[in-house]
């Protein structure tokens, strides 16, 4: 077994690089913190015996070499960035445990068979660049290098140049073969708790597009400015959001609908504005009803054009719903039943390095509980036991395929 | 008569201070930008053998002397600040065309029995600091220094601090007392254009509340987080937006309803906005009507609060309904009549500078049309001919009370 405490203290010191006033964190993808929060970790692995290899998108590996030096590694990977206002656990969760299975076996003195690595994926939170789950997206051919080196955060900065910023990106080429893919995580909702569950067994992941809605306006004056002659973007916006939050009931109850930015431009009290963006996130864990969503967005904005400001609604990221690997799943039901905890097979409805990894590798994930299913606010929390659990069945998930 | 093409030529030079690629300028209140154009209009005013006088929240005066050493000035007042993304003409026509009738006297080598002034008003515009015609309403005692001197900008910058970094402020106490106020100034709205006349007699300027809207969210996860767990300010805000707008055509077709100002904190597309902020611009010329208005926005607000994110509504600013000296409009219409332009008498959609400079002096303005009546657009125009006859009407209408 994994030693909790050590986990715990872990997690607590890496919570104090980007922490934020109210109790959690802000570790933007390729920034100071997170090259700060990466530094930590490299030493702690540095410490456990582990040789450590970055990619060129930033994609960090930090490998325990196995008996068998043709065997393909098994990887428990997650990441470190946060959101701007995220909490300790979002990520840092499952690559913290990932380095505490190593701890762990180094203390026990056992050498498995395949060589065991933790990944700390780039960019996961797609909060900073967009989309989510970048690096590993890159790694799995989901998207080309390029592209991803290529996208850019709201003051335009390319990841590129943050990565060159703060020595973050490695020489080793980006993809590789894998035995395994293993992510403990948070659950990030509210089941577990509700159900009394420790763990989570990961059987897929919900279905998730993102959309840039963009609504042209034309400036004039708040005060002589007729109401009738005007195009307001403002109005336009009031009927598209309603209309868009309509698909959530329609589809409810396992579709969602969020709009998590939305911003006039310019910004001036008494001007109408010229623009109106806000972004538009869908999910649903079915693809028909995820692509009947999409296609009522389509006609809302097509019915919108008909008359005042004009939309545009693009499509920025589809990430289509992904099953895991059987054996994988199996693995980890088996660890924790072995391990005793209370389990239950589950959908994730968070987008996770493992939607992309385990198009390249066979990949299950490990859910533990969080405190009224929470995250995404600096108020996440989640209980050591839980956390010391989810490690636990990570270790014998992980033992199952890399072999004493 | 005055120099037509000396006023459009000295607009086009203070034009290119803050210019911006669309033709517009910006040059927020207190700025850089603010700094040079002052600067410019100085050295003019000094050329035009003016003294210089600025007071504490950075009033600018141009003083041409009278005969009479005891009589009130009668000042031409308007302002050089701008939208962040606005147009040549908003308040820099009516400074220019002040600046162009002490030029026409000393050409003509007149000397008036009162003196005559321009004067610009800090921060008319009310972009940077809220509220709009903040130096006036100082000027005017409508709020004090203290008050004017701390409003903040977004950036949480003092208009004090902004006024020390680019030594804006003067040391003449702020207010003392005018022979008159003439305010020449576009439209900024389609009915001069429409109705094909040259000349509006502004007889008062309709009433304005400015409110912040804040609805509180609770931050949670795109994905996971169930539809009716969700305290979300964004369905809060569509639902908000919808019935604001309502009032517009409740209370057509005077009513006006902009929304200038809305944005999310945190800005990220698969977090739920803890906080979403929007700004609510409501006016009408009737007292009555407007606080109708006002008491249904409050209703609106505390209908909303019954359930979901909880929402405040806070008054920011209240500018009521003007209307302005009886003798100063006549002064106008006569000037008008005279000079053989077409003129009509009509109420000003946008707050000026003379709501509340009308206080403390006797008021009145002079409006010329501005092409298509856009304002408050990089895009905002107007013919050379309708601006030099304004400014031939504020000459006529000034001498009528300065004497010659
Ligand atoms: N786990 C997590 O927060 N992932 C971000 C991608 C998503 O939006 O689901
Ligand atoms: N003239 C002008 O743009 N004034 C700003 C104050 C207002 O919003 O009416």
């Amino acid at each position: 077994t994994i030693n909790g405490d050590r986990l715990w203290e872990s997690l607590m010191a890496m919570a104090e690089i980007g922490a934020t006033a109210k109790g959690g964190v802000c570790r933007l993808a390729a920034s100071e913190a997170d090259k700060a929060g990466r530094e930590l970790f490299i030493k702690w692995c540095v410490d456990a015996g582990c040789e450590i290899v970055a990619d060129e998108i930033g994609n960090l590996f930090a490998k325990r070499a196995g008996e068998d030096t043709d065997a393909l590694p098994v990887v428990m990977g997650s990441h470190l960035d946060s959101q701007p206002t995220g909490g300790k656990f979002d990520g840092v969760y499952g690559v913290l445990a990932g380095l505490e299975v190593i701890r762990s076996l180094n203390d026990a003195k056992l050498s498995t068979r395949a060589p065991v690595e933790v990944a700390v994926w780039m960019n996961e939170e797609g909060a900073r660049f967009s989309p989510a789950m970048l690096g590993s997206g890159v790694f799995a051919g989901a998207f080309s290098l390029d592209y991803g080196l290529g996208r850019t955060d709201k003051d335009g900065v390319a990841l590129k140049a943050a990565l060159v910023q703060h020595e973050l990106a490695g020489i080793a080429p980006v993809g590789r073969k894998l035995g395994a893919h293993f992510e403990a995580h948070i659950e990030q909702g509210p089941i577990l708790e509700a159900e009394k569950k420790t763990i989570g067994v990961v059987t897929g992941v919900q279905g998730i597009v993102w959309f840039d809605v963009v609504i042209a306006g034309s400036e004039c004056h708040a005060g002589p400015t007729p109401m009738e002659m005007r195009i307001d973007p403002v109005q336009k916006a009031a009927s598209l959001l309603t209309q868009f939050f309509t698909l959530a009931r329609e589809y409810a109850p396992h579709a969602r609908v969020t709009v998590g930015e939305i911003h006039s431009h310019p910004s001036s009290r008494n001007t109408v504005p010229g623009k109106v963006q806000f972004s538009l996130d869908l999910r649903h864990p079915e693809p028909a009803i995820l692509q009947t969503m999409h296609r009522k967005a389509d006609a809302i904005v097509k019915k919108e054009n008909l008359c005042g400001a004009p939309v545009s609604l693009e499509e920025i990221w589809h990430s289509p719903p992904v099953a895991f690997d059987e054996n994988c799943i199996t693995a980890v039901s088996n660890a924790a039943a072995k391990t005793g905890y209370p389990f239950k097979e589950m959908v994730s409805g968070a987008g996770h390095d493992s939607v992309y990894i385990s198009r390249v590798a066979p990949t299950a994930m490990i859910f533990v509980p969080c405190k009224g299913g929470i995250s995404h606010n600096e108020a996440e929390s989640a209980e050591p036991h839980d956390l010391a659990a989810g490690c636990n069945v990570l270790l014998h998930a992980v033992l199952e395929y890399a072999g004493l």
